[in-house]
């Protein structure tokens, strides 16, 4: 495993222990939080490759994606915390995790041949849209689609800049580490200075 | 582009903007918009292909359905209008685009090796669930399933008589005609007569 | 039709009187109780089928599927009956009919190169995700997540039985017949016991 596994796997334990916290608002039972656990992990891979047509989608037959998840879950329950002392490293996690999946899903959508375009859409998709789920799973309107913090924003603009990266021929994990910096960049400057997109 | 192509963006438009104002409904913002107004334009053809087995869904690669639902988001937050001027223009426009894709969804599924029978219920959901979709987005129990106007079922008589005149030879311009003549027709009736099925 | 054969379909056909039963409770029109009842039936199969990439998905073209969920909504139209007075009935039927949907998710999975651990997945996945997509469609948190009865735990148990009997080099029928056994004798043992998994 190297540096950049090592943090993709820290990305998805934290979008995972991040449902498994969701379901705890919910009242669900253990199977309930792995339920929306995986969700919220691999929720927006799992759209992506719904819709470019990948088959089967990208965690079936992994057995590390089931590890993650379940160590996540079990970590939530044994621990009865609720995170609140680890909000920051969460904040910085799940925004690294953003970066990453964004980069992820837009390589994967290119190397099924899907356009430049979609392939930012689909790099958005792949890091924004588990949490839509998990949230749809729980009956509540997308916390993601709601005036607040940018968030899918961000991911977008990370994108952008990815792709045009690498159409300029930059090497994959120096823009992969641009991608990273730039999401996270934006996503601290969004909670600082309270920016936000306009109400529709 | 030439009137059928005409007629059928403007039917997309309109469904994205119907997307875009339900989003306003739920404080959303300009990114949420654009996500609900998408689904409620291209959901059902993207339940049809993924459940007929297209792959990538229709819309991927195509600008010009990212195009559509970005200008009539854009129009509709610029406007800050909640079109209740233009509401009979809306009830036609939608209606028209209901027939319209219905009898795309059709042709559609024949010519991926569905029967007549699934060919009619395709047509009816790529007509209807982008709504749907949109709904269960916005966390409310789906318009389309509750006791109300003849919808789905508009589409469903259209469809099965649009089935019924393919066979008997009719030619696919006058065959889509009829076909949304027909939903008009049992739409306009449905709201002047207050029709509607039994509950269960 | 053999006996297996008759088993499964008064399985899938109580899962689809169960979505129509769902649907009343939500002043659905009849058309709305047809999309609930054939999500409850057929939506845990559709998931496994579009994540595993079998094109199209089991029920397409298959207008058995479409007469059993038409006459089960049909049913419970005509009787008007919220068949309290069947539910000892419906509580075996439906727990039978989880073991049979589990086993036969299984075998579809093995079947497209699906690895062991990731079949027990997907035979709970097709038992029992009809009814979170019903409960979803229906903008309630579904009943599978939440502390109660042990629902997916039961299949869980009896496929992963399912799969060391396979292994073992059982004949199917057993097979079959032991995980179902198993899953009602859970269902019973869980009701009576009021076992459930802990919250998480």
């Amino acid at each position: 495993m190297n540096l950049i596994e090592g943090i993709l796997y820290t990305g998805i334990f934290v979008f995972a222990a991040t449902g498994a916290l969701k379901a705890r608002t919910h009242q669900m039972d253990i199977f309930g939080a792995m339920v929306v656990a995986f969700a919220t992990a691999y929720g927006g891979g799992t759209i992506r490759d719904l819709l470019i047509g990948v088959r089967p989608v990208n965690w079936v037959n992994d057995y590390l994606a089931l590890g993650l998840v379940v160590s996540a879950v079990l970590i939530i329950f044994l621990l009865k915390t609720n995170l609140a002392r680890f909000r920051r490293t969460l904040f910085f996690t799940d925004a690294i995790g953003l970066g990453m999946f964004t980069a992820g899903g837009i390589e994967r959508s290119l190397a099924y041949g899907i356009n430049e375009g979609y392939a930012v859409i689909m790099g958005v998709m792949s890091a924004t849209f588990g949490g839509l789920i998990a949230d749809m799973i729980c009956g509540e309107v997308p916390n993601l689609l709601k005036k607040g913090e940018l968030y899918a924003t961000a991911c977008a603009i990370g994108a952008v800049i990815y792709i045009l990266l690498k159409k300029a021929g930059l090497e994959y994990n120096l823009g992969l580490f641009i991608c990273v910096v730039i999401i996270v960049g934006i996503r601290i400057f969004s909670k600082r200075k309270r920016v936000h997109l306009p109400e529709i």
